[in-house]
C-alpha cells in the first residue's frame, strides 16, 4: 500500500513557511501501521497541481493533500482537482450548510467569499471540518484514495483523525504491523551512539537508523511483522544498557518531559536563576501541564543590577570575577535558594554571542551552578554553535542536571526502604 | 530556469523530524531571485531516491538535494547518485583531505566509518563543508546541475551560500528579477486583512497572496520584470496605509526583533512579570542580540508563594480575587516595577490549559497589566487554541503592548521637538 501527501502552497516554496503538515500526517499514519512512501510539494499553480495529482494518483493507492481550500484567489487546490480528475465544480449543498454553521456557531458573519469553499468537484464526499471553514473532501481516481485537506494543521490534523484514519483502515483493515520506537539520547555524538549500540545484540528484524534533533540524537528502532511490540521492547532494553543514562525519553518524550515527570514523581521543587538563556528553561519545564507541582520560580536576571538586586549577587563578585564565572554562577543558585525554599535551585550565565566574547571566555563560554540538601555543582562549558544553539544546549544540560538529581533522589530513596 | 529541491531521509517521512532545509534553501535562492519550482522527500531507500533523481534531472534544470551523506550505514545518497547517473563510486583524494582536516583541527579522532564519505560518483566536483564530515558534491547530467548537500541545516547553509549560489549565478547571470516583500500583521483575522487591502490601490504587477503563521497574518507581494524594488515598496506603502500600527514587521523582521529594535532605539528598559508565559516572553525578547540594552529581568513566579514573595502581591488579593484577575496582573506589574526601576513593567496571569479552567473563567482567559510613568493598562483576553496557542497569543501580545507604547513615545517625542 503506498501513500504519499502532497503538499500545496506557494509560501512552502519561497521560504515563507516550513511544511509540517508532512510531519504531522506521517507521524499519525504510522502509528496505525500505515506508512507514507512519498511527499511532494508544489505552489498554488493550477497545472502544477494538476500534474502533481495525476502523477501520484497513478503511483500510489492513496494522497493526501494539504493546502489551497481557503477563500483567498490564490487557493486552487479544488479546480486543479476537478480538472486533474474531470469531475466539474458544482455548488455542495452540505458543505455550504457546514460552512454557515460554523460562522453562526461563532456568532459571525460569514464572508462572501467563503462561498466560494462550498464549489467541490463531482463525485466526492465532503470531509467535515469541526474548527474552520474549508470542508475537505474525499475523491477516488482509478487507482487511488485522494483526500484534500486544508493546510492549517489543528483543522487538517482533526479531519485526519476523524475522517481520513477510519476511511484508511477500511480499505486496508489489516496493514503488516510495523512499530517503531525512538529513543531520544543526551550527552553522546551520533558516532558514539552508533558504536556503543553496534556493541550490544539487537534481536534479529529489527532495523536501526539515528538522526541528530539538536541538540539530542535520536535512536530509531524500526520492526514488521508478528510481535512488533514485542521485538522493539527488547530492542529498546538492548539500546538502554547500552546507553544507561543518556537515554532522556522514548517516542515522543521530550527531555523537558521527562524531567519534567521525574521532578514531579520525586516530589521535589525547584527555582532557577537565568541569564544567558533568557528564560528558555522555566519556558521548556512550563510547555509541560502540572509544571506548576515543581516550579516555584525563574529569576531572569539578564542585567547585572538584576543579579545584585532579586539574587543577591555581591557587587565585589561581579567586579573580580565577572557576571560569566563560577563564582557568579554559584552566588545566583545560592541567591534563588534564599529565598525560594525550594529543594533545588539552578543558575545559569554565560555568553550566548554573537558578539560579548573575550580570549579567556569565547562565545560559548557557560557556567551551570546547582545547590540541593545533597549536592553543591558548578561547572564551566565551552559550547560551539551560533547563538540560539548556545542557548539551547544550555537549557538541555540544566535540565538534564535536574533529570540526574531527581533520578538519584528516587532511586536512593528506593534503596533505603 | 525550473529547480527542484530533494529532501532525503527517512525521518522525514515518519514524523519524526519536520522538514526545515526546503524552506531555507527556497529562500535564499529567492533572495537571488532564483525561484523553485517543486520540492519532493523519499526515504533513505536506494530505488525511490534513484528514481526521484532521474525524474527530478529531466524535468528541471537545477536539482538540490539534501541529507544521506553521513557516515552510518542508513546513509545511501551517494551510492543512489552513482546509479542513477551511472558513475562509478570511487575514493574522493580532496574529498579525504578535507575530512581528515576537519577533525584533526577539532582535536578529535576520525572514525573509520568517516572514510566512506570520501567515496564520490565519478566526474563529479567535491564541494567543501566547513563545519561539518560530510563534503557534498556536485554531479552534471544531461539537462541539470545536481547539488548534494548533508542535511545538518547550519551546513548545508554554508555549503548552499558559498559554492551552490555562485555556481547557479555562474550559469543563470541574469535571471529575471523577481521580488517578494513579506509583511507581518497582528490583531487581524485573514479575511479582515485581505478586505482592508483590497479597498486599497496596489501598483499594476504586484501580485497578493496570504498566509496565516500563528499568530501572525502574512501579507506576500510578489512582483517581477523591471524595477521590482521600486514596484514593491510602492506595494509596501499602499499596504501599510491600509493596516496602519497592524504591521509589526517587513520580511525576516518578527514582532520580538521588531519590540525589541524599537524598544532600544527609544532607550527605554523593561522588565516582566510572568506566570502563565513561564518565561516565554523573555525568551523571546532575548532571542535578539543585544536584548541586554532593554531587558533588565523577568521574574516568572510560577506558584502563588512566587508572588507574594518576589512580586510583593498582597495575599489579600490572591485570597479574593485569585492568582487569575486584573488585580493581580497589576500588582504584579507594580510589583516588579517597585524594584526593577525600569521605565515599563508588564505583567501576564491566565490560565494556559488544559486544566485550571471554571466556568467564570475558562481556559484560555488571561490579564495582561502594563504600567509605566505615561500610562497604566489592564485588560482581559479570551483566546481560543490549546496550551500553546494560548502561551503564544498571550506573549505576542505583551509585545505588542510594549511595541505600541514604545513607538508612541518615540513620535510623542519626535513632536515635542
Amino acid at each position: 500500500m503506498n501513500i504519499a501527501i502532497l503538499t500545496i502552497g506557494d509560501e512552502l516554496l519561497n521560504g515563507d513557511l516550513t511544511d509540517t503538515n508532512t510531519t504531522a500526517i506521517a507521524r499519525t499514519l504510522l502509528e496505525h501501521s500505515l506508512p507514507v512512501h512519498e511527499a511532494s510539494t508544489v505552489g498554488d499553480n493550477e497545472e502544477d497541481i494538476v500534474a502533481a495529482l495525476q502523477r501520484l494518483a497513478s503511483t500510489h493507492d492513496v494522497v493526501i493533500t494539504t493546502g489551497g481550500l481557503g477563500p483567498t484567489d490564490d487557493d486552487r487546490t479544488t479546480r486543479a482537482a476537478a480538472r486533474a480528475f474531470e469531475r466539474p465544480l458544482s455548488l455542495n449543498d452540505k458543505a455550504l450548510t457546514q460552512i454557515r454553521a460554523h460562522f453562526s456557531s461563532r456568532q459571525r458573519e460569514m464572508h462572501p467569499r467563503n462561498e466560494k469553499q462550498a464549489l467541490l468537484p463531482g463525485r466526492s464526499t465532503v470531509i467535515a471540518n469541526p474548527d474552520g471553514t474549508a470542508p475537505g473532501f474525499h475523491l477516488q481516481s482509478k487507482r487511488a484514495d485522494l483526500y484534500f485537506l486544508p493546510g492549517v494543521p489543528p483543522e487538517m490534523l482533526a479531519m485526519l483523525d476523524e475522517y481520513v484514519i477510519p476511511s484508511l483502515l477500511k480499505r486496508f483493515p489489516n496493514p503488516p504491523a510495523r512499530g517503531q520506537r525512538v529513543m531520544s539520547v543526551f550527552g553522546l555524538s551520533e558516532p558514539e551512539v552508533e558504536a556503543r549500540i553496534n556493541g550490544s545484540n539487537l534481536p534479529d528484524g529489527v532495523e536501526l537508523a539515528f538522526n541528530v534533533d539538536f541538540p539530542m540524537v535520536q535512536v530509531k528502532l524500526r520492526a514488521r511483522g508478528e510481535n512488533v511490540q514485542k521485538l522493539l521492547d527488547r530492542a529498546e532494553l538492548s539500546v538502554q544498557k547500552a546507553l544507561g543514562d543518556h537515554v532522556v525519553g522514548i517516542d515522543s518524550d521530550t527531555l523537558a518531559g521527562t524531567t519534567a515527570r521525574i521532578l514531579s514523581t520525586a516530589g521535589l521543587t525547584i527555582s532557577l536563576a537565568e541569564s544567558c538563556t533568557g528564560g528558555l528553561i522555566a519556558k521548556l519545564l512550563t510547555d509541560q501541564p502540572g509544571s506548576s507541582a515543581f516550579l516555584e520560580r525563574s529569576i531572569v536576571t539578564y542585567a547585572n543590577s538584576a543579579k545584585v538586586n532579586c539574587l543577591h549577587v555581591a557587587r565585589k563578585i561581579l567586579d573580580h570575577h565577572g557576571a560569566v564565572s563560577a563564582e557568579c554562577a554559584t552566588a545566583m543558585a545560592k541567591g534563588v535558594h534564599a529565598t525560594a525554599h525550594t529543594d533545588i535551585s539552578l543558575a545559569v550565565t554565560g555568553i550566548a554571542g554573537p558578539g560579548g566574547g573575550t580570549v579567556d571566555k569565547p562565545v560559548g563560554t557557560v557556567y551551570l551552578a546547582m545547590t540541593s540538601p545533597w549536592q553543591e555543582r558548578v561547572e564551566r562549558f565551552n559550547f560551539s554553535g551560533n547563538r540560539d544553539q548556545v542557548r539551547l544546549r544550555t537549557a538541555c544540560t540544566a535540565l538534564d542536571w535536574l533529570r540526574r538529581l531527581a533520578m538519584s533522589r528516587l532511586s536512593g530513596e528506593e534503596q533505603e526502604r
